[in-house]
């Protein structure tokens, strides 16, 4: 089986890789992804389309939880994602830094921060994912 | 100047475009909007992406609102979204129908039910947008 | 044992009582409360504080849940509140409605509206609650 | 004018005093407060009601985005309020500290963490307020 966690090699088969997302770090308690700004992250408009940031935040955490959980016969699935977009982006690449803030036995808490090329805070988000029991 | 909201015409020049959405209804105060489960949508492991339902949402709040406040001078952008995910889909077609909760002169918050071809509530957004005027 | 969905004779002994809340009807899809807007719910600068239009939405959403699920041996506990203010009250009665939106076997979903005594909306909130088996 | 930031001296005057809140740090980037847990913060089942949490959060951001937009001839009112409850806390001390993630011309986005006696993390906040010139 592939590694489900390689985003990058099922190009075009999933929306993160529609959208172009690259998982850079998967830690258990930090994990680190980008996009390219091109035009299938965009709104009509032409900054970052707010559901990209929602899209990588929830990638990154199901991504990280899922690996974790895994081992333990656990399955892991998006809850709830809550972002903020704080600073319109237009042109280069958006940064995430995902931190696990809670992980209990029943769910887990990441919470999100985007950066553009200069560093600067673009967008935040909270995901919650539950983890469950993997149906046999 | 093409109509900024038929998003259909766009096809692979924006994230709408790219994960297959297409608006049906853009009233004032009602929108609806549609998205086959295709690939572009789908998480790695099979159901439709939590992301997608967000950008979904984004996508309905963002467009009506930016039709209704143009006329007045004004620009919409995203602040905030949020999306619980309440049941997975995996086949068919997820329909959106966004009702606006608020319209005040600064804001604007739209509450977006999302469900399947069986009518059953798969997933809740909250947006919330600012509006400013237009910068000259 | 008391009641203890009966809020009304636990006078001060917790927050709901501290602040006045009265929940009036508690069905399994339904649930209504209501509090005065006297100085013990107002922000310093009058209007009532949004922590009281949250923890009156936590209060109906956790009491109708609890009620629901104790029956089959399980309890109910607070995930996530979100609350967005659209309108400040400063005088009058706030009212308060809650659906629940999705009862699922592990979590529960309730959203909540808010209104003064003119019927127009003054806050929503979307509260998240998980089940699990009560601790023996 | 009394500060109106004082609120300890506004004892049983606003939620604030009713719940016991205590303020004890308030600069433009961090913030700190502080409550008991007692009677008054409590839920039926007695650990922290998670309006009580939500409340504080709001109390910090919003006092804290006050005095720095004042001088400017600005309000701030909160618009939405997001918190996540990770773990129960029944007896000590609940602390408070708030981070000012943005603060851009027109809102202001707050996180707020919460933790027990023991340093552990028991909830996350996301505050936003609008910023807007005080009406003449």
């Amino acid at each position: 089986m592939a590694d489900t966690h390689d985003l990058g090699e099922r190009s075009t088969q999933t929306l993160d890789a529609a959208l172009g997302f690259e998982i850079t770090e998967m830690g258990e308690e930090l994990a680190r992804g980008r996009f390219e700004v091109t035009d299938v992250v965009r709104q009509p408009f032409g900054p970052v389309h707010g559901g990209a940031y929602a899209a990588m935040a929830e990638a990154l955490a199901s991504a990280t939880t899922t690996r974790a959980v895994e081992p333990e016969g656990n399955i892991a699935f998006g809850q709830s994602n809550h972002t903020s977009f704080l600073r319109p982006v237009t042109r280069g690449t958006v940064h995430a830094e995902a931190r696990c803030r809670h992980r209990g036995r029943t769910s887990s808490v990441w919470e999100v921060e985007f950066t553009d090329d200069e560093g600067r805070l673009c967008a935040l988000s909270r995901v919650t994912l539950a983890v469950r029991p993997r149906p046999r």
